[in-house]
């Protein structure tokens, strides 16, 4: 095929999977340069995390702030699609991580992807202002771009239950000690403080930070990518999905639908009617 | 690597992918031996699946009985876990695909299963009757070793929710028409019928074959896999959960959780306390 | 809670789910307000999935014409990631429908969306031409719009593995056939053919339509909205899905990877290294 | 409905969910009965899943240890399914979400479960001993009970890779660092190794523990049910899903197949026919 010899196909196949992650021999396994055996036991969980994902590993310092938000968002109860999910599944049938794998598809851009959108719209601040912290005038600027384009919702901030989310004001004290011990620069918390100011401006209450916020703020301050809030987002709302769908184990329970049998559904569609007879119909 | 030469490793690897259903050369896609040009057109998608799944056209009356059953299974309301699903997880931002996959997930043992533990059920009967008929001692024999085995819900028999189910009354009636054409044998369709007389026997109020016996039925009738019977009841009932994603997406909503947020879940855990202080905690 | 009585709350929990598709009451379904008794062998199965989708029942030629593009789309072959991800997941343990689940969940924008895409194209053309032909300057106009937004790839257009598309070729044969019955206007057909022309227009070879083309010039003369292009285009491939699953199932075999192992994988990252040791260490 | 007062039905809606995990009220969450900001900060993140999972905190030495297994099975690089499928769900346009749930799905019993198959082993042979040490024969007995139900790949032992796994010869060592200091007692790591040595005898070479055995060694320690051995693993992995679904976002490609393009796959089924005309058909 096109001429090339078994050798040069061969080394196609080959390069067609190639990652920097990870590398194996029989006997050695070696994860960004360092053999496995000197990280079991060493490495922290979350240093582990962002070796993985950014190939060196942090300051404990870094870790511990970074392990601050992944305790933060495990959980928000059965309310949250992702978690009824995740037990409705394993009622039928679905093994834990067959549930997982439902509910965890489920935290997409509306219900996983806030934190995400949060880091994007503080990176543009950042980006805006440039080598100067962003001014009342620079970030009332880009939020008017950001409403304009996306709408009056704006991630991070403000929720539906809580008018205070206490999760948010934990997160924001360690990003204060963290920053008061040089861990962090702190540019990112003083935005989305802004932004908040921004948001209450002509509003009888305010809309704070919320857990995607505050989160959004950490991983931003600690350097990671936008779209690895997302991630690491999942990583810690799994730790509460795998906690319900296990209790869901436990409890039994067949075929669970999202409400008791007994409350009905709403039927909004035609009234009953008669098919017209079919040429050629089996019937 | 262990002395092969690359032409026999670049065999391996080809041959790593292996199938029996589709050959394609540029410009040329063969299915089942057939050139896709003479399939298009001419094949019922009926007709579709089963050669896709089977390898060989069927008879246009084996197709109208397949398509009964089919046409019976798509949909059955918001109430069942995997159209619930579906529909949060539009509310979650997925797309239709991604909503589709979390609640196809979900027709696992318990809640897809059936139709092929009903047919499982069905063949082992058939086994034990040999080249007879089998009879009421042979069905409560099985029977009863299925019970011991599995306990006392018999897949395919009773619903929750009808006391006849309408469509298992029609699908039979398709299945004696089919035998009355010669289309099948009706075997399967006196053997289930057979379980529930047996099942029925000393009890108050008959437990009468639902949709998942009937069409058990006719795929065995049809001759197809147990396994398979999973596998055509998630082609059918996955247009019920598309249409359900499709009716989602065009109500809107974000986060939809299973209940109204005003109707609390309830808590059962431990009441409210304090962590121990903790040796070098961050706070 | 807020004041509402008891009566109002339950009103709020059954209206959390509200559906115009299905009715049930027990011993009764109505899909779309028809009895589904006279639904089962009466309606073909495209039938039954354009009933669920836009809620009457379409005409005999126009379900022969959606059939033909549910047939053509079905499979192509295990190079496609949404099948080598069905038959590796059968190998790692999985039933059909988590296999089923894992690859429908990756028909998404790239690798499902392209007749939605295709669709949303032509549709762009038709509202620009409005009552008019779309003329060879209005094409050209939006084709351009379209580029400068998405890029160069123009989905539906052009196939990296087949120059001709003998799918594609034999679909708009059952198009032209459609509109001389009177089935459908042909009007997408000739904005799709248009684009065809603008794509080919100082090109040494043509760009010819393929299976998405094609099908999203059906599903656009048979009024669906472009969204449920992608829904229909999965619940055709689920077919394809659903038979090599089954074919692996009974291949056998264990945590299949994507390559054979003797194939190995490329690794990119640092070369090996110590890591440094750590305050606090369990090592 | 069944003569139900509005209050009674109230109660049945709210009783459908129900959990003991987390508790919420307008500005108060509270995991365990723990208010979450006295967790943030302070618990470590394996700390967070031990509490989750199992309703009380472990002490700083059992996190140590669960640590340990949570770092040392995060990844084995793309000829893992699981990995493969991740990377490439991602060029077929899947955000992190939907990579990670495509992933994490086929973590089933073959590719995610002999961590938790060789819990329920180990346990069994706890069992069969009693209060005392298992002796060999007990082993012997327990495991030939395994072989003949299960077949001879005992799960948790030997590695079609590594002749001898460094991941597993360094988490015993933890093992046994953590019983000298009286974290647990060293009973299923004796097990574990009685084991090694029943699956020896008689062979030319040591079929030795694996990373799933060691792992499930640590959390059979540890006191876990052998159904979370699947969830922490899912845990763990889902780090190495992550980080590759992240790489390959960042390497681009579109629509990545198994293989190469040019590495054919193999057809294995009938020969090109024609299909027979057929009554009826549109062509």
């Amino acid at each position: 095929m096109s001429g090339k010899t078994a050798e040069e196909r061969l080394e196609r196949a080959s390069a067609w999977w190639s990652t920097s992650i990870i590398d194996i021999e029989p006997g050695r396994i070696a994860v960004r340069g360092y053999p496995i055996e000197q990280l079991i036991g060493s490495l922290r969980f979350p240093e582990m995390i962002w070796l993985m994902l950014r190939g060196e590993v942090p300051s404990a310092a870094q870790s511990r702030l970074l392990e601050a938000a992944l305790v933060a968002a495990v959980d928000h109860g059965p309310h949250a699609p992702s978690i009824a999910i995740a037990r409705m599944a394993v009622t039928c049938g679905l093994p834990l991580n067959g549930a997982m794998a439902s509910a965890i598809n489920t935290l997409d851009d509306v219900h996983g992807g806030a934190g995400q959108q949060c880091m994007a719209l503080l990176a543009s601040i950042a980006d805006a202002a440039g080598a100067d912290e962003a001014s009342d005038a620079v970030v009332g600027r880009v939020l008017d771009g950001f409403v304009a384009a996306h709408g009056k919702i704006v991630p991070g901030f403000g929720h539906r239950w809580h008018g205070v989310d206490p999760r948010a004001v934990r997160l924001l004290e360690r990003v204060r000690a963290a920053e008061a011990e040089g861990t962090v620069s702190g540019r990112y918390a003083r935005i989305a403080q802004a932004v908040e100011r921004a948001l209450q401006a002509g509003k009888s209450k305010p809309i704070p930070m919320n857990i995607d916020g505050a989160t959004a703020v950490i991983y931003s301050e600690l350097g990671f990518e936008p779209a690895l809030g997302r991630g690491l987002f999942i990583l810690s709302r799994s730790v509460g999905i795998l906690a319900h769908a296990w209790e869901q184990t436990q409890q039994g329970g067949r075929i669970k639908g999202p409400m008791s049998p007994e409350i009905p559904y709403r039927y909004t569609g035609p009234p009953l009617r008669d098919l017209e007879p079919r040429a050629g119909a089996g019937g």
